[in-house]
């Protein structure tokens, strides 16, 4: 056992000084794209939350300006479902390197001069589908977004709420399933004020339409970026 | 960049004596609960998928021989939902530990001694919601059972294959809410074999009863103890 204790103290410290460099890399990568008027986003959420869908209706509305960054643990699917309506969109597969649960600054970085940054105006990261891990490494984006469903639960900012707290908005997703049986909204509304009463909440819909040009006035607004 | 590649491989070679650690206590306690004759289950998902909810019907209809170790980042809330069916739950936060994605053979261990084996003839872990991480640690459980949720989508076992490829079982949750636009039984049963032919799979909903009993005989059966 204390061979054991040992070895989560070095993985500790391991992980201390790498996360160091991340946050050095993801500040480099907010302030060149702020010098280029290019507004990033970093979507996190649970798989299945619908970010991918949230990015389609995105690019439906916005155009051919916006380029993403996909991030998987495996397959090309979600790269390939956005190049289907001709933008550009790149392929981070974490499976090689151990299946990591998040993206990396430096990651970022690679896509970023994989894609140039010619004729860009917004830029998506479609991070991992888990809420815990993304919210450990800052990606150097503007705006972090958290896609919840109302599938979901409201007791999850109880339960994960440092991915609600380096959020700056929340978006409620799925709403078209509203009303659902064990699912308030107003008590999701209130767990995420008790993790961080600074985030804004806006309900969503892909399937009808629900809040989308409320997510579009924001995306026009930059917040984060000025 | 070069002092990051190292840090990298350091890290790599600590996570991998780790897991080797947490191999053998795992392997310990599968055997040990096998001697006692309890059967131990491991229940991964997302967040939301049914975990907490599957545990309390199972609660329901096999009685109070049911032990209940649960795994969340933050909160006691599903030991508390638990608890007041009358079985023993034991919480385990990862929050004070970094905030950790999965659950370790030594803390269930832990957790294990605590409760005490007497009058116990099944184990539940819960573990945490997140379909990377918790497939990497084995917890020494005779059962992995991974649950899936028909709003999640039908591509997740493509893109998270190791939680799949780790169980043995899966179960499709919320069945309730089909036919659901954009989502097809066919295709998930389809993925889920492609990653992991020899996984079983049975649809389930805690709403209209469907499946339940298939889990309960399956639990009767014990697979994987003997």
């Amino acid at each position: 056992m204390r061979y054991k204790k040992a070895m989560e103290t070095k993985k500790i410290n391991v992980m201390q000084k790498l996360l160091k460099a991340n946050d050095t890399i993801a500040e480099g990568i907010r302030k060149d794209l702020r010098k280029k008027n290019i507004f990033f986003v970093n979507l996190m959420s649970s798989p299945g939350s619908g970010k991918t869908t949230l990015i389609e209706e995105t690019v439906k509305k916005l155009g051919k300006k916006i380029k993403i960054i996909e991030g998987d643990i495996q397959t090309t699917l979600d790269a390939e479902r956005l190049q289907k309506l001709g933008v550009q969109a790149y392929q981070i597969n974490t499976g090689p390197f151990g299946g990591d649960c998040h993206l990396e600054a430096s990651w970022i970085q690679t896509a970023i001069d994989e894609l140039g940054t010619d004729g860009m105006e917004l830029l998506f990261v479609e991070n991992i589908g888990n809420l815990v891990c993304p919210a450990e490494f800052d990606v150097g984006a503007h705006l972090n977004v958290l896609l919840i469903s109302v599938t979901e639960g409201e007791d999850k900012p109880l339960k994960y709420p440092l991915a609600f707290q380096v959020s700056q908005l929340c978006l409620v997703t799925k709403t078209d399933f509203l009303p659902l049986k064990n699912f308030s909204l107003e008590k999701l509304r209130e767990n995420i004020k008790k993790v961080n009463p600074a985030c804004a909440v806006i309900e969503v819909s892909a399937q009808d339409g629900k809040g989308i040009d409320s997510w579009i006035a924001i995306l026009k607004n930059k917040p984060g970026m000025k």
